[in-house]
């Protein structure tokens, strides 16, 4: 038995033990063979996309703990699921690692992988396993949707209002937690969830598509300001957004004292903080009506306008509009 | 614009110039949505696949052109395809990678890329983009197999016959040539073929499905001996293998001498080298007149038989029986 051959023995049973789901009607062959086979659904169209969870890039070994760069690296997979409308199928994990992560960290990371893939009923079916010096995921998640009934980016005309789901900021907060060190104060823990523990939206998402509800759609993955205006340029529009209504990251008054958290700074982390994996999705106006503030316990806040010119802008409490810059996380540059 | 967006942008150009397939009947959604989305085919299971290649680990970025490590990285991801009996389909490319090589070594990697899609009929439908020090590379592949079809690693019994498509140990070869700074000599691009370019073998995979020959399949990607012994141990079954039987890289005599290839050494590159993306695969006796030497130019060769005693033994020209190792490629070792 190589070292590689032990390696993937380690992994079915940590796989096991970390209670993963691996098997489910319609996966006709899983972990082992040369590839996974699975049967399609009837009537439905097969999602897929592919997402890097890198080490040094989008996060930070040393701060972020093992069982949450597995939760993560799952839940922003599914999140572009979620974006499209679709229902949860398979998943893969490729995993680069250094040796000295093959241990304890690694158990940590697949406790975390597990809680997301039973959170999302995902089911792992494959991947690859490489040594390397820093730790490099690459998840490929794939799921289902009914034929022709997928939500693009490219639906929302002039008129359309613009929705997001829960609360923005909260990941660019947690990781100034992080970097200015105050991982381990009373309370932080809170404040670091979004960061660490993403939300999932699937079932919001299916309730969006099951109501026909959204124009279009997308998760908010490098912050809200980038991310609407590439929903405005692939449907060929404008927006127009409202700073006070852009739901923030809560903050108890003592934490923002102590983080020095102004009106101004919670409002560019909302905008161009990323790792939100909220959804953002546009309603023509006749369908308001179907839309809750709240859906099983997620606000549901409309933001803003579709506008017929070009470019994203932005209205103070005052009316005053300015262009918005479409900052945020850059994939190729890091984070600002 | 960000500096993703213009790499997006450069991605895209750089696909079209390069002549990377990306549409498709059954394709609904590209590259720049969240996902990508296909239709399934009826009657059709789905077989997906994911696999790493690294710089450092599987390859070398110094010694190897990144015209082929584009190439390299799409056909070894086809060859699970291959090694299941499915048509190929579409395929996802996530690649992180450093500034120094977002200029002609991208261009270069995606005309590799273009070449092995083009040449296994699947289309980019998606990926993802990140920055790292050094280059790696995940790719996707999805392809279809007749409902209940697909030839898995389990099916060999005892009694059936060892068959390898194409000469083995070629790649290892090519290893060998690079690390002995052989690489500009006259006659050394052709030995480098192998390693460089490996072989697409998904038009025999189908031939082999379509005339049911194979009761077990799957592809050499590690070495023989170590893929012989996953393909025994996946049908609970033993194998003997014929040292003389095994094809072999053809090298000449000059290159034999430069090398100090005795045939000790080639028999090792060829049980043990790895990279080789040949098909191994077992057939029931009776099944033996489908066979020919030669499929379309691609010889295939009996090389021993499948025994109900576990482990793998090889027979040398004196009926001799050893024990044989399963070393070949570790991919948490590396490369023996």
């Amino acid at each position: 038995m190589n070292r590689e051959s032990k390696l993937i023995a380690r992994i079915t049973a940590t796989v096991r033990r970390a209670g993963v789901p691996t098997g489910r009607t319609g996966l006709r062959l899983g972990i082992g063979d040369d590839a996974a086979l699975f049967a399609p659904r009837p009537g439905c169209e097969v999602v897929v996309s592919t997402d890097f969870f890198n080490e040094g890039t989008h996060f930070f070994a040393k701060l972020q703990p093992a069982e949450s760069v597995g939760y993560k690296s799952i839940a922003r997979a599914v999140s572009d699921l979620s974006a499209m409308g679709a229902v949860s199928g398979y998943f893969l994990i490729s995993l680069a690692l250094p040796e000295s992560k093959t241990g304890i960290w690694f158990d940590d990371y697949f406790r975390g992988v597990g809680e997301a893939a039973k959170k999302s009923r995902m089911f792992l079916i494959g991947g690859d396993l490489a040594k390397s010096k820093r730790v490099s995921i690459s998840v490929t998640a794939i799921g289902f949707v009914p034929l022709g009934k997928a939500v693009r980016r490219s639906g929302a005309r002039p008129g359309d209002l613009i929705y997001v789901s829960g609360r923005l900021g909260g990941a660019r907060l947690g990781l100034e937690i992080l970097r200015k060190g105050y991982r381990s104060a009373a309370g932080a823990s809170q404040l670091l969830a979004p960061e660490f523990y993403p939300p999932i939206r699937l079932a919001l998402a299916k309730w969006i598509l099951s109501e026909r509800m959204a124009s279009a759609m997308m998760d908010i993955s490098d912050g809200l300001s980038i991310d609407l205006s590439r929903l405005c340029e692939a449907s060929r529009v404008g927006a127009r957004i409202e700073a006070e209504r852009i739901p923030r990251a809560k903050v108890s008054a003592a934490w923002r004292r102590r983080l020095r958290l102004n009106s101004v700074a919670s409002l560019e982390y909302a905008l161009h903080g990323g790792d939100d994996y909220e959804l953002l999705f546009t309603v023509r106006p006749h369908q308001k009506h179907k839309l809750r503030a709240v859906h099983q316990g997620v606000p549901l806040t409309r933001i803003g306008t579709i506008t017929r010119e070009a470019g994203v802008v932005l209205s103070d409490a005052d009316g005053h509009l300015t262009p918005l810059e479409a900052k945020g996380w850059d994939h190729f540059g890091g984070r600002d």
